[in-house]
């Protein structure tokens, strides 16, 4: 059950049905009207402003009306309303859900909560755990910004709790991050290592490349054809007949360079881009379109089986992003004092060391891990992620990371250093378009398109990430060393 | 700026900051009281709730009061108060954070409103769209149920946008599954695979594997020490020994096997239990750490490095979870009949079979991926955790999959199958506990541990995540057979 | 040109061909007569041994007699013979092969013998240096022992130099190991490392696992039908049965486990076998062919697809050897006292530990390598197969090693092991056979099958060349830590 | 034992010690001299002729001769003779060891020979089977030809079978190609592979990319400075002045690309280098020092941990080489005719498809290989680099080979490639210049340096290496097919 339903509007909607998925009291209308059985689509329409949710919801259930075009159903039905339609079709569509759901009674047994370490539920506790959120929120018309942009058949929202660490030294500059999490502890254990990178003295973070990907496969007639073309594509002045054909779709976007990989027949072209400061996939892709286009008319039988074909590579381990990057390639420095690292982090430079080197390095090379030398990168990369608007699924690869610890200044301090090759960030498009996550960026000052070198504030925000990523591991591999991990752990999530 | 300020309030703060980081009108107290500098910390505890927000901001920054312990804090000194001190937190918490800030005003310039696709902002949405959502929220006692638990130095929450697809026909029974995401298209095309798959006559999925494994690094005197200990595990009477030992110490959890790597004189003990419904990664930390014990009364040259010495792999690539599995191995498949294909798909059974093999088997390997023979499975998966309250995190392994699509019935139907051997879920613990998330669950039936045997319901939703890849498999990879992605994603974010 | 042919012989076998690939002075028979044209096959066997080499050849051109059948056709036909017919065939195969080639005239240009470091050739050299060697020899009826068992098609052999490094201390005894190689300074550079272990007082190497693998793959119906089926394989008591069947079909064969994967309805079920001093690939095709005969029985729908489905993984980089071990897995460590380490290779303790962390640990996984941390135990590894009649094809996973080195005894001596988790090696079958490679086996004390328990023998081949890697890969880590690698490998290749 | 030695001339040696290690009959001096115990070094020198060989080996033995130093010595002493000093060295070197190997006698049980296949021995079959071949043999110098360039410590050589296989057409010309083997059935089989090749019509083979790669790790001061380095050398310039400073070491080699990897404050710089028809890395080991020269003057805070930092990546499995290629990358292909298929590999179009698919695809991907995307591609090419003097340690990467098997024209016939990106040959230097090696390589008519444009020999060798796998893969592929792998090896293997 979704959202709790007054019981008295209930029955309207269907006898047989209870009906779970359906608005808060505020949204109940308590007069509904049956719908005329008889009434012609067209003539539906006009009247949606007249007819109750329910009712709306039942027109959706005999196929009157498209649940999935309900957003702009409504739209034309409300021209002259003052309601805002794009919530309405949120509250129809989870009336509409319910009813088909058909599910029993919710059972939240004292198990379950024992289980979750909470006592039991008054009543009004009872009946107001139940759904999810959605009435009570229509912040900066956040149904309307993401009504064909971010998401389809929306049923509400789910709120991800947001802290923040900081002050986080970087180049010289103090940052306070915003992490979205529901992992206890993680933004308390990141903040531990922002104030042990701070109070030595701050972390440098450094982006050594940067270009987005995208590598469409084509089948030739032979192999020999496709190695031919393998050829063509690494030649200066056919790259800048692409690269000016590239440039006729963006203002931003620049194509700097093609990989070609031979497989058989199958030819694999990755494109490798400039995008702004957005995270550029969509640039991207329309770019390389243009591009076939071009080679297309070069190359007659030449055929494109897809857009991508894997070799990118999004959202999948690859070593491929790993060895030639995609996104942002950074490295995030520090070098601890030994004082800090025994008074915050409660361990010493030697056996951080020596962790490192039994987990990141060989513990990960015998899990046969290619990109994963890192005690928990994933954690600070999704968390930054989910706060900032960035597509989370993503951080598959923007979570690659080579964690590397090493005494120095004669074994009393502690040189860590992240190294992520392909973080894929930007600060326009995407999910950074909606209020919550651009506040965030804003928080960050890296809101939007940059105001100087295009492409400045998306490599700033892989910097930062970078940097988080640097005071998590510098966290988490301390409390490994001081073995108290699970009762800190055990205590946090009591 | 998080939030935006009324300028009124704001300069009772401090002068010199534009307190950016604040509450919104309705928390605005006008009357502010200005902390007495030479009163005692215990003192000013008892009169919190007699001072406005702005001077507990204040006792913040001068260290009077901590930041971090704000919610305690707060709770001791409002014991007789009525209002719930977790929000209030949040908004003394943003106050100050907004004072240490010292941000830029905010730029949102025209052009990235253009590039973002919405037209210029009214003055009053301008105002409105700066700032984190926080206090026109708390759901369900949202930041009470996050404390402690889910995440610290809570400053609000970002809403991620929840959509449906469904009905999903798996193994007889009709699924609808909610998705949090906010990339555009991707509920849209999830739900043409599960028409694609329902139209068919459904799904089956299958869990064929189900343990989540911690492995803790050892170090040991010698190479030949550390294979010895590899070899007594690998006994029966040991491996009963420390089951024992593990059952001790929980109610569900079960020690199903060891698995011990040898690496020099370091050894990695690949513990796999079953934990029931919860997901396990605290529960079987737990029990191995008692496992460990035993150990080493029998050993006591054996050194524990860390509990987790990477070869687990948790939120890391490897070939090690890809082979041996973690969490929930499943495979789901259907076979799609060739008209389906046609009318749902728009294209045909040889060019997806084609397709198939050119991207997510030649064109992954040629990338140097393990584990990674799929379309997009992350971004299905990361939607069904963001929804139901994963560890999103997890979906960097959670995402291994391998889709195959065959030709079958002479050519005339598709067979196709998504194989994924790492799929770490659970439906009591961690996020799930959060009412948003638990309501998505319920809306699967699979909310909190399973009536039945335990694990079941976590198994369900393994086996449902599956069967939601197998769609948005399908609908990808006929969009990208068909050729139309590319517009279809410049249409859709447009 | 194989071996140089006197003038006189050629004319008579053909002439407009130069007849190169032809016999040495002591095998030509001046007199040769012409094959009557008209003669049937038949007749013709019955004469060889009156007819001439040439005209042998000659009727092997015109396809009277097959190149492939020579031995047999010529045992036939020398019933009473004293001459050893495989060599004769050899022989005739090269007059044939030698016309069929139709060379130009070898240009061994005083550029290619500079590049090679040697100076001008006089005639005589000159003449005798082309040539495949063949005719001065037949070791042990060399050619007769490899009929049928080694090589098809024969026309000579390669020398390949045997040297021997040693004494090399391994658990208390000293060892004195063949390499065959042509790679200059290797046998110099490992002997230098087996002083170094012996003089530090030995060093002691561990098998801790032994299992060869095959792995079949099936399709099934379905893939919940190939889930099903992993399961029944996982079952105690269906293993019993398997085992039963396996162990009909040989005497030293146990089959230990089986491991199931599922890729869709593929399932490949990966025959986990000890196999006495056999490496045992064929011993185990045998067995697993017995076992698929009981579970097509128990499972009619399933289909083998082939014997072998690249799970094994044999003659294949992969992860699965390097997690599951294939052959005997070997641990070999030695602790290298400071002075040596000084007085013999020429570096220090922390030099040592440095690089190996830089090189075999941050640069191997930098490179996405998956079994590759070391500096080249591939070398020894195949010099060692050559030198006792092991597989080198087989070195792509035998040579799979990680080599470690730390500080040990408060930084004054160096803790060094490699790690080979899957050397494939026999003492009986395969090119252990030949009188050569059986010498070198003899040298170890390993030949034939081990008096004691089957498998002892080839276990401790295993351990050898894993210490024998030992050797190697300190003595070349020492040198590039000394930075002189470039240097000694230019004086030795001069 | 390696060479029987005649009982007489045992005891003259040492009396407590069998001297297994000895000479044949042949090389037997029966008068020994005992060494005068007072006798100088500078003296004994010079009487080394009118020494027995028992009595040298005794000087070995106690230290006045060094083993290593064998060639050398005698070499000095034996100015005036007219005996070549090589083969007595080993000669000498033999009758030491064998004295140190103290060996039981040997035991060539009925039982091992049963194992073997082979009948018992007769006595002098058992005497003569024993010992590695050396007396009988200094073809063309051999051991002078080995000393100083191919091996050390040489007590002797392994006799490696050599088979032929052809016609094979690859672009339109005809090829005979040598294969020394010891596994059955291997000739035969690619032969076989061969067969279909040339009655199809032929393969083309075409080198798409060519380059021998090193690359040498650094430690720089900090990551930043270590990023810094990497976008120095990516710029033209700069690469120039490498590409100079490269040149001036060498006339063939060619600096053509620097690729960096950052790993926190490691750099390593992977240059790639054409180099004629060398194998390269001797060429391009000594072109990088010099550019290191350069380098280290630009920047002096570089410190060069190692020439080599794995990233190279030599004789080890890597993601780096399978995306980046290393040495030839070269893809073979052919397109079978159907009735070829049935006639000469018994088996169909389809069946071939299918079994490509789910083991060289699917079965390598669960095994989680990277490069293995083949049936035995390692078979052929160990068997090609044995015969032309390759490295055979170089198979480990030259192996990597992906196999694909595509129905075309109407699924009538099949389009089989072999695409292999790491193929490390030469046509001079190494083995290549070892008379039999040489032999081979002339047979190929691919012998020294090549004619025209440098490297063509060596890219010739790699395309017909590739050709030679296809041929082989075609042919084991088919007996899988086929179902009668098993039985064909058993029946070959009897």
């Amino acid at each position: 059950m979704l959202v709790h339903l007054a019981k008295s509007s209930r029955k309207c909607i269907h006898k047989s049905v209870v009906a779970r998925f359906a608005t808060g009291p505020a949204d109940v209308v308590s007069e509904s009207t049956k719908a005329p059985e008889s009434s012609s689509k067209s003539k539906l329409l006009h009247s949606f402003k007249d007819l109750s949710d329910e009712v709306v919801a039942e027109h959706v259930r005999d196929g009157t009306v498209s649940q999935y075009k309900l957003e702009r159903e409504l739209k034309k039905a409300v021209l002259a309303g003052q309601e805002p339609d794009c919530r309405r079709a949120v509250r129809v569509r989870r009336l509409w859900l319910e009813s088909e759901l058909n599910l029993p009674d919710s059972h939240i047994t004292d198990d379950d909560r024992r289980q979750r370490g909470i006592g039991p539920l008054s009543t009004a506790e009872a009946e107001s755990s139940r759904g999810l959120p959605y009435a009570d929120f229509d912040f900066n018309n956040f149904y309307r910004q993401v009504l064909g942009t971010n998401c389809e058949n929306v049923i509400g929202y789910i709120p991800i709790p947001v802290g923040f660490v900081g002050p986080l030294s970087i180049s010289g500059k103090e940052h306070y991050v915003p992490l979205a999490t529901t992992e206890g502890a993680l933004v308390a254990s990141t903040n531990r290592g922002c104030r042990a990178i701070t109070e030595s003295g701050g972390a440098t973070s450094t982006v050594f490349r940067d270009g987005m990907t995208r590598a469409p496969v084509f089948c030739l007639p032979s192999a020999e054809r496709a190695a031919n073309i393998a050829t063509w594509v690494a030649q200066e002045d056919n790259l800048s007949k692409l690269q000016a054909a590239f440039s006729s779709t963006t203002r931003f976007g620049k194509l700097k360079s093609i990989k070609a990989s031979v497989a058989g027949r199958n030819l694999f072209l990755r494109f490798n881009c400039q995008t702004g400061d957005a995270m550029g996939m969509n640039m991207i892709s329309k770019g390389v379109m243009e591009c076939v286009g071009v080679m297309e008319q070069e190359f007659p039988e030449m055929v494109m089986l897809a857009v991508s074909g894997n070799v990118c590579t999004d959202k999948k381990p690859s070593a491929m992003n790993w060895i030639e990057g995609r996104g942002k390639s950074v490295v995030a420095e520090a070098t601890l004092s030994g004082q800090v690292i025994v008074d915050v982090l409660k361990c010493t430079v030697q056996s951080l060391v020596d962790l490192n080197v039994a987990k990141n390095l060989v513990g990960s090379s015998m899990a046969g891990s290619i990109g994963g030398n890192n005690a928990h990168a994933a954690n600070m990369v999704t968390a930054v992620f989910l706060a900032t608007g960035q597509d989370p699924a993503q951080n598959v690869e923007s979570s690659n990371c080579m964690t590397l610890m090493e005494a120095v200044n004669d074994g009393q301090d502690l040189h860590v250093s992240v190294t992520m090759p392909s973080i894929e960030v930007g600060t326009v498009g995407g999910g950074t378009g909606l209020s919550a996550q651009r506040a965030c960026l804003e928080m960050m000052g890296l809101a939007g398109a940059s105001g100087g070198e295009p492409g400045d504030n998306a490599r700033d925000l892989a910097r930062v990430t970078a940097g988080v990523v640097l005071a998590g591991e510098i966290s988490l591999m301390s409390a490994l060393a001081s073995n108290h991990l699970v009762s800190a752990h055990m205590k946090l999530n009591r």
